[in-house]
């Protein structure tokens, strides 16, 4: 009857009490309220919409339906990032062993790649004998070991955020900001964090492409933190474009460890640093940006940084020796170029059509259950902006065999347009936004 | 795939296009489309609405989904009845075999009670051994040699509509008018009809109370009918007091037979005839509604239309001794006067709260999968605008036992409210609809 009740007054656009949220909560995790029941609720919360203090009470409601993270023993600061997600973006790689090399502890629960974006757990598990899928208890042990833990979403943590998540999934109830800003924020605030830095992805390839729209996200997801003394700091980064060259999970693992030895691409280790700038700050290490960039840069250089990813690997049953042998990491079978189609300007370089590439050679996923291949992917070196020669080779492809190097040959001539002229791409870091509001990236 | 992007279709206000509504009809009753999905789906289309193609796309769908009982072979008109529903609602007991015993076959589907509504199946089970599960075969046959069947909704009749209808149940989803119309109709058009008259409840005790929506709500079945060569007439009657005296299963039973002898209420005489007239002239066996009443009168003088009734009862295999001799039926064990808690004027005697009395009595459902027992209920005798003395019997409670009997005074003093003054009661029957347009009734 509760369920009943609640749907009703949703679809009404009435307002759910925080009482009524945890027991709705409870009862979906424990089996009680069946699927239909939690979908037609979603919709008309999707269209309907939560108020401050729903979006509050209903991540509250997910937190407390598990365990958490207990880190309170520990005097160092815990600092996270979280991402919204899109294509080349393997920053959590170099970010987490990094920031951790520099004293602020790094709890990070990620999630699987689906549809055009990709996702950190699958990119770790290219690594050999990487796993991800530590209990609650072996994370706690590793953070005190090695002050930083890559793991996913345990089944302790938030269970009624990982089953209404799937069902979203499932009705096309996803693109809700407060039902995003509540499922992150559960997740987030479970980890026993004392600060977190989003990076809010913005552009074609994002899964909030509008500025307006990632902007009322980070603002939601602040409020949340800092209502429960979490301050959060946002920085909305370009996602016109993938992030980096390499896009395709060994091939991110790969390019990552280059990273850690300072040398990643532009791009990366520039959100890389003004990232790990917001996270040094917030856990306190570091006294400004400037400091904090100048740190990373020493733990980069002195290889302090290789050195933590190779004992996280190590910790978590990977094969510590791709830090320093990228050829441990499995292989492509078959490779080759994409050159230009003709001379110009690269006008894009499509996000969505790239991850798409990827999925059709077997390295994504269109379903949480399907098996992805670690080899496949793309190392497209052509930017937006970039003047180019016909003939001129703009990628590199991974396949299976010759039909998979045809398939992505294929997707790359959609994903990378050239033109005579073309509008200038995003700027790679526009925003950044903290309870103080949001002020351009930069001033 | 389909209705992941039908539900984000939907969602965002877009159109579902006839072959897509037929496609996801089928594949939800074949249990290719999880119940979750479609729950989120029937939410979408409930906030954000369905246009004039999509409801006539929709109920084709449905109806396309089963069956249909083919009575193209008789000569005779084929014309139902249906109600939105209401307390004490027993007309279509009295009408069929009235109209049937005229000439008109009566090919009737009917539901049950759930909620404060009784259901016309209900009733008719409270006659000792009545089957109302007949299968279409076996309804046809009854059809050849009766010319009137009263059963359920069978299997093979629209599967779609059924399994979507119990979704909707369960989803807060039941009061949209596009739903509702595709469901009635693609019911009512697999009966094989030549015509169809609608009884709209108004008023408090209504599934619709407000008069523009249930306006609305005949509208869109007359466009459904015409367009497929249905004719429908609509007629609003009153639903904020009860219809009739009796309220409860076998009961009703017992007013309705009595009807169909002169004996009714007059309220309830009344409602029969104006539907009644309207069957018989959709059917061609009435010049005018004068006409019609008068033969419906002879009919009921003469007692054929009882004699009628007798060859249903008999032929659905229930006792047709119950026409001659009520006794027949289940008696309930308890039985006492409800008196006037004091003088003055009956201002309203709420459906709803007797609805429910009869729900506490142990006669009506709050799920379908409830048994119901069909001895208990009220007989009313007070109606809206009776001058009443203290002490004054105003109805009779039918109980199970001491308890029970409790338990119906408490539901009465909620139901029959006694006041010094009162708003009039809304007209028996106020409006009448068919494609030409809405007309006062009686004008």
């Amino acid at each position: 009857m509760l369920a009943q009740r609640l749907i009703e007054r949703k679809r009404d656009g009435g307002r759910v009490e925080p009482g009524e949220w945890r027991a709705l909560a409870h009862a979906y995790a424990a089996g009680h309220v069946p699927d239909y029941q939690m979908a037609a609720f979603l919709m008309a919360a999707y269209l309907r919409g939560l108020d401050r203090g729903e979006t509050s009470a209903l991540t509250d409601a997910m937190l407390g339906s598990g365990s958490t993270l207990d880190l309170s023993h520990l005097s160092a600061a815990r600092v996270d990032k979280h991402s919204t997600g899109g294509v080349g973006d393997k920053v959590s790689l170099v970010l987490a062993p990094l920031v951790a090399s520099l004293g602020v502890v790094v709890p990070m629960m990620s999630g699987r790649g689906l549809g055009h974006t990709g996702g950190t757990l699958d990119k770790l598990e290219a690594i050999p004998g990487f796993r991800t899928d530590l209990t609650l208890d072996a994370a706690r042990a590793q953070i005190d070991a090695v002050g930083c833990v890559l793991i996913g979403q345990t089944a302790e943590i938030a269970p009624a955020d990982r089953k209404i998540y799937a069902l979203r999934d499932a009705t096309a109830t996803v693109e809700s900001i407060p039902l995003i800003a509540a499922s992150i924020m559960s997740k987030k605030l479970a980890e026993g964090l004392t600060g977190l830095v989003l990076d809010v992805k913005r552009g074609s390839g994002a899964f909030l492409p509008e500025l307006e729209r990632d902007l009322e996200l980070a603002e939601t997801m602040i409020r949340l933190g800092a209502d429960r003394g979490c301050p959060v700091v946002a920085l909305v980064t370009a996602m016109d474009r993938p992030l980096g060259r390499a896009c395709g999970n060994a091939l991110e693992v790969e390019e990552a460890i280059a990273a850690l030895k300072g040398e990643g691409p532009p791009d990366l280790m520039n959100v890389t640093y003004a990232l790990g700038a917001e996270m040094l700050v917030l856990g306190g290490v570091a006294p400004t940006a400037d400091a904090a960039r100048r740190m990373m840069e020493v733990a980069i250089s002195s290889g302090r940084a290789a050195e933590k990813f190779q004992r996280v690997i190590e910790a978590q049953g990977g094969n510590p020796g791709v830090v320093d042998d990228p050829a441990v990491l499995p292989q492509a079978r078959a490779c080759e170029l994409f050159a230009a189609p003709r001379r110009g300007l690269v006008a894009r370089v499509e996000p969505k059509a790239v991850g798409r590439g990827i999925i059709a050679l077997g390295g994504g996923r269109t379903r949480m259950e399907d098996a992805v291949d670690p080899t496949v992917g793309f190392v497209i070196t052509a930017k937006p902006g970039d003047w180019v020669e016909a003939g001129e080779p703009l990628a590199t492809i991974f396949a299976r065999d010759r039909a998979g190097v045809e398939v992505g040959q294929a997707a790359l001539r959609t994903a990378i347009v050239i033109a005579d002229e073309a509008d200038p791409p995003l700027p790679l870091i526009s925003h950044r936004v903290t309870e103080r509001g949001v002020e351009r990236y930069g001033d």
